[in-house]
């Protein structure tokens, strides 16, 4: 995830993600790589009977986003229109029926609204009926257009036991231990303390709870129906949980919040930096961890009525420093040379040593770390986007305060990270906030003028990543700013931008670009000369990285098949723009595609199947680390990148 | 252990193992099976330069003595005189040189007291002086005449690892598992707490704590030379701790008190009925147990100068009732028909998981049981007694409120429990006490009258369980007793044994037969009739136990070869005596030895060795359990059994 990522939403947003854009869209879906649609716009999709609403990028088909949003859809083939489950009614909204549903319902069903989710894109705002569920689906999409097949490693069985008598004194674990010679080996010394009570007050009738072959709990009578686990993007600006149905893989709910550390400053390095200043700081910056971990634990819970003891696994994808801070380990090694993680792993961990109170034998999957700056976060980025399973020459980007960046095909894949900085932080930006309702995230300059979408179409009060890019891109096409990044002279923009050079102004000793309102006024949302430095610095610590990617990789931009922008970053920022900018290889945009929220996808990935749990330790012996800390030619090729292309 | 030993002494007491006298005796040493030696008497040794004074049963080598009273003799053949390294000087009392001797020293050397100790047998008082350690032995002997390796499962390695660069950016745990690839295959996940400053506070020169394969800690600097493990017998009465060096193998220091749980009454059906009545007495008794083995853990720490972060390892022998109880598993159907285990095996508990606190990641060793009278505290002892390494029918008796036996050979162990009742508990028996300073532990009879001796040579206070088996035995050879178990009545007394029949009282409205003082007064110890029909009781449940083992095997009282009396009551108890009441089988009194404290002695060679602890697994498959509770004929043979044999 990015580490800092003003261009986040929050709640709900977070989980729009936007997989399909990658896979091979169905042959009664409009293309997305159709060049209209690469600016991303947004429609309204209200799910009934709950009524609940939710954004998504148009086009996207009303399976992924129910799926991501938590509503549980018909499916065994996880949205590849072939099982014909996903029935749903559209209620409101123009779907046209395609072929697969012509084969999936009647003329007069079809009439009444009925389609397949799966095929159907929302290209307006819809609302839609969901029938409640009939089937128990063996495959979810995750990641990116990753079909996983359930197959998690925490199993339930309904036990009914033989009694014991004087001629059969088994002991009550090895009895338990007899029922399940199949499914486990071993026991949790935990699971003892009540067993002998549990046992007898349900008369021998239990539900046995393993993980990974191992009995960690019983339960009395039959609770085999009730098995949870919950993912975690532990970002260190946004935390996300998802509670995850482990009998049909879906998510039953999400929820989301700031990281309680944010008082410890914004990036991951102020934190490091305040438990080197003071000794106390590390355990503040656990226990903050661990209450922003169990707040969202109990949201998740109570919104999907499940029980924190029926939660028996979760897993955390964060970057080395979360991660690190969240078991009390000191992250000073991380942000000073030459840069050393206390693990690349953490096999064995239990849920509550991250201070997440659920199933006290729970486990927590961690993901490994390749480097100091590509953490558990990165790779369950990677497994989301089946970066070691796809042939096309792929760049994954996460966009942040530290930008981690991963090149290659499923033979051979290179990582590296490059320190950003703070132009993607709303704080060093003058009007810069996160993407939340009054931010500027779309500008776009025609012959009439400026023209700006803000959030939920409210007053601007400020602008946010993708918005910041948009504006950046804009004026240096049409010549605003100049290839240096400085604003023309007056005159100059006059000549050039007739209809937007009125815009820029002075403010105090600034000059400055007026987006919207009064730039004397608190009201007043605008862009300045440093902010446009901010922004500068920052593509071209990224596009140094993946330029030395591509050398050491031995190819060239073009050569690129895709790019994966992920992090909620990524899924606001207009592609063409990225691409005007150079903070992205020149490509055609439509090769330049959103990625979505991939930590907390890998993360839902590592509970549904433990063998993408085993995948995401295969990809360290995949990933090779470039460090750039130590080239020399790392800064005179930085400079070479400032400049905007021409 | 007996679980109501009021043969037991307290402190150092218990530690005075006995166990050479079952070992064959070297050509030098007269023969502990000279009948005249049967009666167990005591000499005291005095070892310089601690000038610790302990008692020892009269004929043991002063090796051993010097072993199980945690003093520190440079062996490395563990006591077999091969080595001749554990030399001696005797300063006061009189050991006569030996050939072995003559091997070992000069002419002079051994004028001036110098001999070898596993050759000196202590036949009288002694004062010896014992130089410091100059090798590390490599083996000792543990348990009844084992010869164990010296092989334990906790290893420390000193490491001055390469400091991190930019191009080694190995994590600091891949950095220290890549220096112990040879002794570690994973690593605890708590050790990450404090590895980065620890190795970079040490400069990358650590010491490594690997147990069972896992690295547990990670130490600053070369601490190789520090590593410890207590063995912990975890008696319902006593409990008592020995802390072990496993650089050598030495105890260096033991600890005992009585179990703080008393006071929920003295024997485990009162506190499991306990816990049965109060829903609270569970967790209060678990308290306790904690409590108690805690405190051990300091004094044996402090006694030691052994800071407890450095005692990695403990392993705890204990009946099931003990070891459910301080792991707060619900102890009751331990006590109900059909008697059920929690578990027959806790393969995997942390020592602060039994309130114990020594290094944070210290692993807990508790043995197996066999049932829920048969617990892990017998097969310690079976492991101690090497009951599956000797091809000798042998009958291994635990006596107390339960007590435990278990008879075979190498190839085939049958194992029972019986409920011997409160004959051995103090407080069932009119003037019992604990063998402490005033207790009566031998009764003879002979022409002249009655002889008593007392503990410490103090005036007498009360009997204890030895003396209470040689008072009854005494009486029913003179025939004061008659076979029912009556005293018979006075005119008889005065026929059969007019040189004590005026010992034969009324106290109140009952016949009493006078030990010590006035029987009216306070000061008056006493046997009853009562105190007899109690001792009836047990000898009759426990003579039932191993006549229906015999059975089973399919062999006669004589064909067993030896008694092995365990527990410190056994160590107090006359053979002879023993089999005149019929408690043991009728065999020649020098096959009845005194295995002393087996169950500590089975906790300490789990912690001094892998391979014994994994014997101690192993011996649940050679095993096999006989419930009594189902026979029908078990209410018959035990009335025959009531009678005294005549």
């Amino acid at each position: 995830m990015t580490e800092s990522d003003f261009g986040s939403g929050t709640g709900q947003d977070q989980e729009l993600d936007t997989t399909v854009l990658i896979e091979d869209p169905g042959p009664e879906v409009p293309s997305l790589e159709d060049p209209g649609t690469e600016e991303v716009a947004r429609v309204s999709v209200v799910f009934e009977p709950s009524g609940k609403q939710v954004r998504a990028p148009v086009g996207v088909n009303v399976f992924d986003v129910a799926s991501w949003n938590a509503i549980a859809v018909d499916s065994t083939c996880g949205g590849h229109g072939t099982c014909r489950k996903c029935r749903v009614q559209i209620l409101e909204g123009e779907v046209p029926a395609g072929g697969v549903d012509a084969r999936a319902f009647t003329e007069e069903e079809m009439e009444q609204g009925w389609r397949l989710a799966c095929q159907a894109a929302a290209w307006s705002d819809l609302r839609v009926h969901v029938p409640p569920l009939t089937t128990r689906p063996k495959a979810s999409t995750v990641g990116v257009g990753r079909q996983v097949i359930h197959r998690p490693t925490v199993l339930k069985r309904y036990l009914e036991l033989p009694e014991p008598t004087l001629t059969d004194q088994r002991p009550d674990l090895r009895r338990v231990m007899d029922g399940i010679t199949d499914m486990a080996s071993g026991a949790d010394p935990q699971v003892l303390r009540g067993l002998p009570k549990i046992l007898r007050s349900a008369d021998f009738k239990v539900t046995v709870v393993v993980v990974d072959d191992i009995l960690v709990a019983i339960e009395p009578g039959d609770t085999s129906d009730r098995v949870f686990a919950i993912a975690y993007d532990l970002g260190t600006t946004s935390v996300v949980a998802t509670l995850v149905d482990l009998i049909n893989g879906m998510p039953l709910s999400v929820s989301s919040m700031l990281n309680k550390q944010q008082r410890y400053g914004a990036d991951v390095i102020s934190r490091i930096s305040a438990t080197m200043l003071d000794p106390t700081a590390l355990d503040s910056l656990q226990a903050l961890a661990h209450e922003t971990l169990d707040e969202l634990t109990e949201e998740v819970c109570v919104e999907a009525g499940v029980d924190r003891s029926e939660v028996y696994q979760v897993a955390v994808a964060g970057n080395a420093t979360m991660v690190q801070i969240a078991l009390g380990i000191d992250p000073e090694p991380l942000c000073v040379a030459p840069f050393i993680l206390a693990a690349e792993d953490y096999p064995d961990v239990r849920a509550s040593e991250l201070g997440i109170k659920v199933n006290a034998r729970a486990r927590a999957c961690l993901f490994p770390a390749l480097g100091a700056y590509v953490g558990g976060d990165i790779v369950a980025g990677a497994l989301a986007c089946g970066m070691d399973r796809d042939q096309r020459v792929r760049l994954f980007i996460d966009v942040g305060t530290n930008c981690e960046m991963i090149l290659g095909n499923g033979d051979r894949l290179l990582a590296t990270a490059a320190p950003a900085g703070p132009a993607f932080e709303a704080a060093s930006i003058a009007c810069g906030m996160r993407a939340a309702a009054g931010a500027i995230e779309v500008v776009r300059i025609d012959d009439s003028g400026l023209h700006i979408d803000v959030i939920d179409d409210a007053a601007a009060t400020g602008i946010c990543g993708s918005g910041l890019v948009d504006a950046i891109a804009e004026l240096v096409r049409v010549g605003l700013i100049d290839e240096s990044g400085r604003f023309v002279p007056d005159e100059r923009a006059a000549e050039l931008a007739p209809q937007v050079a009125d815009r820029l102004v002075m403010r105090g000793q600034e000059r400055v670009f007026v987006l919207a309102g009064d730039p004397i006024t608190s009201s007043g949302v605008y862009l300045s000369q440093r902010d446009v430095r901010e922004l500068q610095f920052a593509k071209a610590a990224i596009s140094t990285g993946w330029a030395i990617l591509l050398e050491e990789f031995g190819i060239e931009e073009k050569d690129v098949q895709q790019v994966l922008l992920a992090g909620s970053f990524g899924s606001y920022l207009s592609p063409k723009n990225a691409i005007r900018i150079g903070l992205v290889p020149d490509i055609a945009p439509p090769r330049v595609v959103s990625a979505g929220n991939v930590a907390g996808e890998g993360a839902k990935m590592a509970v549904l199947s433990g063998s993408e749990r085993n995948g995401a330790h295969s990809l360290l012996n995949v990933i090779s680390y470039v460090e750039l800390s130590d080239r020399e030619d790392f800064n005179d090729r930085f400079v070479d990148e400032l400049a905007f292309p021409v």
